[in-house]
């Protein structure tokens, strides 16, 4: 049987013709034998030879090893071998981070990165709203959206989870959110949560204060739209989707259909699967792209080391940059979330700049004055960095961000 | 604040009321203070104690860890806290395999193994046809099945598939499939390829030999279903889903649609991005069961430590024991795919039995007489086991078994 080599060789490789992948791989082969057996297994070939492959097959689909630099494996893959229109990302999915996790004879591998060529990102329209529509809708051109997350995730009734909405927009803050878990559960069901919801933001309107709050709309894909239409029907004024439990395509379908004229608020649970492993599974870089394309308007990055998740600084940093960046005519709006209080924003905002939306579950909820008084603290500290005021001097004449540096410290 | 303990105390927990989750934990924390912080995240709790968890909250919903053993914690998850009619699999999933992956706190956690208390199982109606439906459409009631996967995964036209198809079947093998990144590219349409593989099906059955083959509709969850029925309107026989890259949801939409009248075969490509590292992410175990749950009739689950793909015989064995158990009223036929070739057969069969599809690619495709040959070589290498002959005293009368033997060994 005739063997190919997965090696590029020859003339430069079209990269608008290509998507580009870069994977960390750890391996006890020779690198370049691990290399081309990726790409092997991920186009044209499998671990041995096959009398079904024909040089015309593999010159025109056989993904091709174009660089290797240390541990990291650059590979093109035609754009050919894609099927965009009917297999969308689940099926860019399969190709560029599919059953090459499994191969035997790597210890680990990791997609670090990819880049789509134009014939593909057309495909994808991309945020409807965005960073800026954000903004706009909450007439906050330039400091950092600050927002919580209504905690506990789960238990409070829709009038409970009103008046928690309510007391964080008399704080101050521009966004709430239900928690990655809350659903339709039988103690807080979806269409009286969102009603009461959107009578706490209307009311906060009519006393001057622009509010939103992302509804968690989470479900199987082929309901997602009705739920969303349903949401928005019972005065919702963003949505939100579990993008990995739900799938990509979920934040697609809502983000391409004409019905849905709300944003969508993007959560990544369940990410930290594949993602924490520094030498195994996928990097955020990737997903944070595949969500921009589908048309998510805000996605978590992390907390650039600030708070309770996972997440070094320097990843963080590429998703938000990644959310940020100019290759969409749409930007994303970065969240930072997870274990976010006052003491920390300083530093975060350091790391991130304005240009964010911070949140704060346990940084609001948790403070000794109640949610209002927490929102107040969150607002506070956000407003000394963006004025560019010490935070501890700014808490001698603000007594509710003093309170949340005196109980959580100052990091 | 009030700070409430998430280790259960007091009487024994209705394993029947609550989702029992086993998780291994690799933290430097004391175990018990890393359990409790799970089960608080993943319930009512947070990274601090907050005004508005009252004691009624957390009794209701909040989740308990019922055993830590070694580095293994169980933790009982209240069944009020999922929203099963709506939130569906997501819901689950972000309760019992998400933010918890990213806490900074765990160097790793891995849930092992999950299981549903029968007011959520009742919710959902498994395999349409299952291990039983399989063997009876192909009037094979004890023999292993034997199939391939159609090489190259890509590259191939509608009529050297069809052409694939029809040689494997007349070598004997009674399944066949597409390859997980094939769906719709140019150079294969699936309207094309699924015609022309059903005239060769047909052909097939003309001459005296029942075969299916396996359509890859892997795509977006609100298109899954309609293609689903495309499909079947085009002539197939059998439909297959990437489930990691669709969601499960879009198996249970397929399942649980009157009008999809064939069995779904599921595959599993990017599982190994969270499966493969033995102390973080998730273990196929609770995947396995889930897809049971929705209705998967056949799902890959390794191959028993003998082909090209990680996974230990002893995982590998727990999956097919889920595929096969009495949990539910249809079995799941347990499919062994993976770099397999005739001389592991034997080995293979001795771990998994004879109620397995098992499938080759390279196996049948790499055979140095073709095809035909190839799917000769495996149906001889499975009678073999199946009546329990030597098989390298099978090969000496059956040539292409010999030729296998030849090329690839035995292990």
């Amino acid at each position: 049987m005739r063997s190919y080599s997965y090696m590029h060789t020859g003339k430069k490789i079209d990269r608008d013709a290509h998507v580009i992948c870069r994977y960390r791989v750890t391996t006890d082969l020779p690198i370049e034998k691990a290399a081309e057996a990726l790409a092997a297994e991920q186009s044209t070939g499998t671990w041995t030879g096959i009398s079904t492959l024909d040089e015309k097959i593999f010159r025109s689909y056989g993904a091709k090893v174009i660089d290797i630099t240390g541990d990291m494996v650059t590979i093109a893959f035609p754009e050919e071998d894609f099927s965009i229109e009917v297999g969308g990302i689940p099926q860019i999915l399969s190709v560029i981070a599919g059953n090459l996790f499994g191969l035997e004879a790597l210890h680990g591998v990791r997609l670090e990165d990819v880049d789509f060529p134009s014939g593909i990102m057309k495909k994808y329209k991309g945020p409807k709203f965005g960073a800026d529509g954000l903004r706009k809708i909450l007439d906050r051109p330039e400091k950092p959206l600050v927002g919580t997350i209504v905690k506990p995730k789960i238990g409070l009734s829709p009038k409970d989870t009103a008046k928690y909405v309510y007391e964080a927009g008399s704080g101050g803050l521009t966004n709430s959110k239900d928690d990655e878990t809350l659903v339709d559960q039988a103690f807080c069901p979806i269409e009286d949560r969102t009603k009461a919801v959107a009578e706490s933001l209307d009311r906060l309107e009519e006393e001057g204060h622009k509010m939103i709050h992302a509804v968690n709309i989470s479900t199987n894909g082929e309901k997602i739209v009705q739920l969303g239409e349903d949401a928005q029907s019972w005065g919702a004024k963003q949505i939100m989707v579990d993008v990995i439990t739900c799938g990509f395509a979920a934040v697609q379908a809502l983000a391409e259909d004409p019905s849905i004229k709300v944003p969508i608020h993007v959560h990544r649970t369940m990410h930290g699967a594949f993602t924490k492993d520094p030498l195994h599974g996928i990097s955020m870089l990737p997903i944070t792209k595949i969500v921009r394309m589908c048309g998510g308007d805000a996605l978590h990055v992390g907390t650039l080391g600030a708070g309770k998740m996972a997440g070094g600084e320097k990843d963080d940093r590429s998703n938000l940059d990644a959310c940020l960046s100019e290759s969409m005519h749409r930007t994303v709006m970065p969240v930072c979330s997870g274990g976010i209080y006052p003491g920390v924003i300083g530093k975060m905002i350091e790391a991130s700049g304005f240009n964010v939306q911070i949140q704060a579950g346990g940084g609001v909820a948790g403070h000794p004055g109640g949610v209002r008084k927490g929102a107040m603290g969150m607002c506070q500290a956000v407003d000394a960095a963006f004025e560019g005021i010490n935070v501890v001097k700014y808490a001698e004449s603000h007594p509710e961000l003093r309170e949340a540096l005196d109980l959580w410290g100052l990091k």
